[in-house]
């Protein structure tokens, strides 16, 4: 069995959550076995095997889950990248847009320093909204994206199409929505 | 120097935030240092070093930096208690007082087992209104809470006498406010 697989079986999946017609893929249940929490951390870390970089992003919260373990393994630091008014310091922020409204997420300024090659993390690619906004986040302070890594990824929401340009992996991809 | 005033040097400290007459204590300054980051969490494992448990939980957001570190050296699981309406699967809920108004948090109900053995991971010591919510909801699913440690602790706001009887340590403790 391969090691993508065996993470997968962690997964619990809802139906119809947060709504009718979306399957809900819960990455709390990897996280609650050790087994699970560590084969996740090791997935992620694989992918960032041949990754020369200064800094993890994580956006709030389940991001932050994920990008403290690597940040730690890799000694780098870690910067959160967190929703609008959160953060005590002096902020840049970026607006998105939602299926309904908009949302804006915000980081310090002196979290990147021009030229820093930063690995955004989050647990799941879906349309790539707010990954795409966290990356022009990072590119106003003048960091540059050197890959964007996701615990599981929903193909059929093409959120890598979003990225066009980028280097971006999964540990899961899901065919589906 | 000990390494309790190392840490230390790491937080900016933000007066009048969120409100006139708070000081902030901003721990995302120590993260997005890799020595910070890595102080921090061998100064939080070194209150674990006589504890013997079974899971850690973490409470959304700013708990789940540093609770899944903890989780993934002592090879444990984690659980996130998070805000209302967030988690998937079905919920034990725990509503607690705030300055003004009241707010809910949640945890998945297989969460914890009866009898587990729970440290809870936070931040940030102030009131001790959401750590107590917290115990509150571990002890409905019948886990028992060990320890609850915390990187920075504000002793002005007494958060240590609302958890009289379990087994408070802090990282770094302030003696103000």
């Amino acid at each position: 069995m391969s090691v993508v697989k065996e993470l997968e079986q962690y997964v619990v999946s809802i139906p119809d959550f947060p709504k009718p017609g979306i399957i809900f893929r819960d990455v709390t249940s990897i996280l609650q076995d050790p087994d699970g929490l560590k084969l996740s951390i090791h997935e992620l870390m694989h992918l960032l095997e041949d990754t020369e970089f200064d800094v993890i992003a994580g956006t709030e919260s389940r991001g932050f889950l994920f990008g403290m373990p690597l940040a730690y393994n890799k000694r780098k630091g870690f910067v959160p990248i967190r929703k609008k008014g959160k953060l005590p310091r002096e902020t840049v922020s970026q607006e998105y847009d939602l299926e309904y409204g908009t949302a804006t997420i915000e980081m310090h300024k002196d979290a990147i320093f021009p030229g820093q090659r930063v690995v955004l993390v989050d647990d799941l690619l879906a349309t790539g909204g707010t990954a795409k906004a966290a990356i022009e986040l990072i590119e106003k302070l003048g960091g540059k994206v050197v890959k964007a890594i996701f615990v599981m990824e929903l193909a059929g929401l093409n959120g890598r199409e979003k990225l066009a340009g980028y280097d971006v992996e999964s540990v899961i991809v899901y065919p589906g929505k």
